[in-house]
């Protein structure tokens, strides 16, 4: 089958053979294909899109071009939560202990943050010694032992989605719902679980920035998963404003730990309980949504899901006193505060703002190669919904080097806006796709 | 300026900027783009199209990119025809003379055939000794001395083409209207033309197979050109049977000089003549398109412009004896004789199958590789419109090898029909576009 051919029918828009998106996936894991080739494709399925079919054919593909863990010795239901990436994201270290407190077995596959958003990996590096690149069967033992393991995905894992998003990064075809879709599904295949709960969000501080995409996209993954054998669904979340109020790798940890002891913000604790009681319904140890949410919210009150949390720390080499005294965890040597000259209430926060904010005082990478800084990042002392008085602080700042400040100070100043009225209370989880 | 930038915004169906397009074109040069970019950037060119402004800066911007000749110091208007490609279309070998000896300086630049068309250059091969690969300084005398040359381009003249060009041919980018556009007008300019006449194709044996592509191509060329201060119509004109009744390039040789003697098929005569009367009224040698055609009647009645062809190949190195005894050419071994089974008038002819045919005989080349064997081919006994009887012969044959035979024989015997009605008479030329 020659590359050609198969370029041509999706440019005039044909829906491509079994035979047809195998031959593209073998060209792109074995270099049977040509750069130029692959990239011609990536963007005529950019503007020309496939069918459920067909995402549903590449995502297997992808996955079956590099290795699958198979966990089917270790007992127990695995599920996993994954989250398309928004700013101030650290539910994964509330919702996997939970869920694994609950019975779950939670094979965490992560990624490290980009741009804007941060990755779960970046957070766990904030914690002195924690260790994401287990060998396999160290993560079976983390797994049978304390129920959760959170490690990045490992080299021989999607080979496939490798090679073709390194060339959609500098190709312009990272935007489209089955690239997206396969992209994500094809790592979670690999990860030996029967269900999957997503986490799409929605808003400026999403890459989808409107409902409507973040819907097709949702669609899209659980038919793809459910095309290849993985229960799944998906819940669609705002995300327009940061979620919790730390937004930076050890600030997050420490607002995963309050959270868990059950002193965290009210949507990060609800949205964190919600998709945690979703991977208990899947894994099939609740029957019914407020079944499972009883359930896990029990283990956030009892503190059993702390206790995961502290022996999954262990359990990976960090330093589980972090749990009680969060000092351990690194801190930004200088702070500074960004205060309002307007009294009243805050109508809207820009999570993108807050989020490159961040990014620009180290706690993300600009490019791949980027380093981070733990220690740094933003703490917004008073959310959307919420008053302040003029010249009181909104936000602060905690940073490391001076020349990072005014940049982010300058992004901050212009992330809100203050009025009189109290904004429409806006739900954190808009809908639910099944 | 990041290419990435440049391929969102035409994905995002922007119209790119002078500076976007330049640095395509520069990087496709120079090699400051990768080649997956660059084919990125054609897939989105493919499918959401170019503005004529964008189309007449691609086409300034690749004929920049390599060598351009002046040939300002030459008197005389100079003025080319270039045709999209068909099936027995031999009309430069006639016309460029006859244009010639109506004081048309004509500096033509022209190309190989690829797959069921043939390539003056091919046919220009077929006359012993005949060089297309003069120097400049051998074509410039050559237009000085007798009016035409005609030559192979050279590799220094639009790099920016070639490389596209080779790319395209890959990744199923070469059918736009856009990228062909560039592509023909951008060799175009770089022969020092001020008018050129544009012979667009159309039908089965063409690259455009319907009407409303074809006249879009060619509203693009001449806006393209006009664009690029280079006066241009084009000629919209039938390819569904073959033009003339030779096919193959010794064959065609024989059939062009036939032509320029008085005696060719109408189809090809009438042809050759209307767009070498463009040629000179565009010139500026006659006022009206009637007087321009019966300047060049006037020219093939006189035997000028047979006169202008002999000179012409004794000029480049060939054999101007071929003229008078066409026996000098060459002249495949073996004939056979494809006959009907049906007696009626011949309704239909398809110029692809023709053409294909001719291609397996050795005539053409399938892939920019192939060879030529310039002696064989297929001449058409009975043209749509004329009558046979049962048993007589449709096609003669001419090949060499006996295992082309079989697959050309088939493809001869199933490409065309005979009924009992004529067929209404269809135009050669369908329209013009100035």
């Amino acid at each position: 089958m020659r590359a050609v051919d198969v370029i041509r029918a999706k440019r005039d828009g044909q829906e491509l053979s079994n035979e047809q998106i195998d031959a593209f996936v073998h060209g792109a894991t074995h270099r049977g294909w040509e750069d130029y080739q692959l990239s011609a494709l990536l963007m005529a399925i950019c503007l020309k899109g496939m069918t459920p079919a067909e995402t549903g054919r590449l995502t297997r593909a992808m996955a079956e071009s590099g290795a699958r863990i198979d966990l089917s010795d270790i007992p127990g239901p695995k599920v996993d939560k994954h989250s398309t990436g928004g700013v101030g994201d650290k539910t994964s270290l509330i919702l996997a202990p939970l869920a694994a407190a609950c019975g779950v077995v939670v094979p965490m596959m992560s990624g490290r943050g980009l741009g804007h958003t941060g990755g779960t990996l970046d957070k766990l590096a904030a914690i002195p010694g924690f260790r994401t690149d287990l060998t396999e069967n160290e993560f079976r033992i983390a797994l049978e032992k304390v129920g959760v393991g959170m490690i990045g995905q490992t080299k021989d894992v999607a080979p496939a989605d490798k090679k073709l998003y390194a060339l959609r990064d500098v190709t312009a075809t990272v935007e489209s719902v089955p690239l997206i879709t396969a992209s994500i599904l094809s790592k979670k295949l690999a990860e030996g679980i029967s269900g999957l709960v997503m986490d799409v969000k929605c808003g400026r501080g999403a890459y989808m920035k409107n409902r409507t995409d973040a819907a097709t996209l949702a669609q899209s993954l659980v038919s793809g998963a459910k095309a290849n054998g993985l229960a799944c669904e998906a819940v669609l979340t705002a995300m327009d404003a940061p979620l919790g109020r730390a937004v930076g790798n050890a600030l997050e940890v420490v607002e995963a730990i309050e959270t868990l002891t059950g002193h965290g913000p009210t949507d990060l604790t609800d949205l964190s309980v919600s998709l945690a009681a979703s991977m208990v319904r899947m894994a099939g140890l609740a029957a019914t949504d407020a079944d499972a949410e009883a359930s896990v919210r029990s283990a956030l009150l009892s503190g059993a899901g702390l206790d995961v949390f502290r022996r999954m720390i262990d359990q990976q080499g960090g330093d589980p006193n972090v749990v009680d005294d969060t000092a351990r965890l690194p801190r930004a040597p200088k702070r500074a505060v960004i205060t309002t000259a307007q009294s009243g209430c805050v109508l809207e926060m820009d999570a993108f703002a807050v989020g490159t904010a961040a990014m620009i005082l180290g706690a993300g990478r600009k490019t791949v190669r980027g380093r981070i800084d733990p220690a740094v990042g933003v703490v917004v002392r008073v959310k959307p919904g919420e008053t302040i008085q003029a010249g009181e602080a909104i936000y602060d700042v905690r940073y490391r080097k001076n020349d990072t400040l005014p940049e982010a100070a300058s992004l901050l100043e212009s992330s809100y806006k203050i009025g009189e009225a109290p904004p429409a209370n806006r739900p954190t989880i808009l809908d639910t796709i099944r």
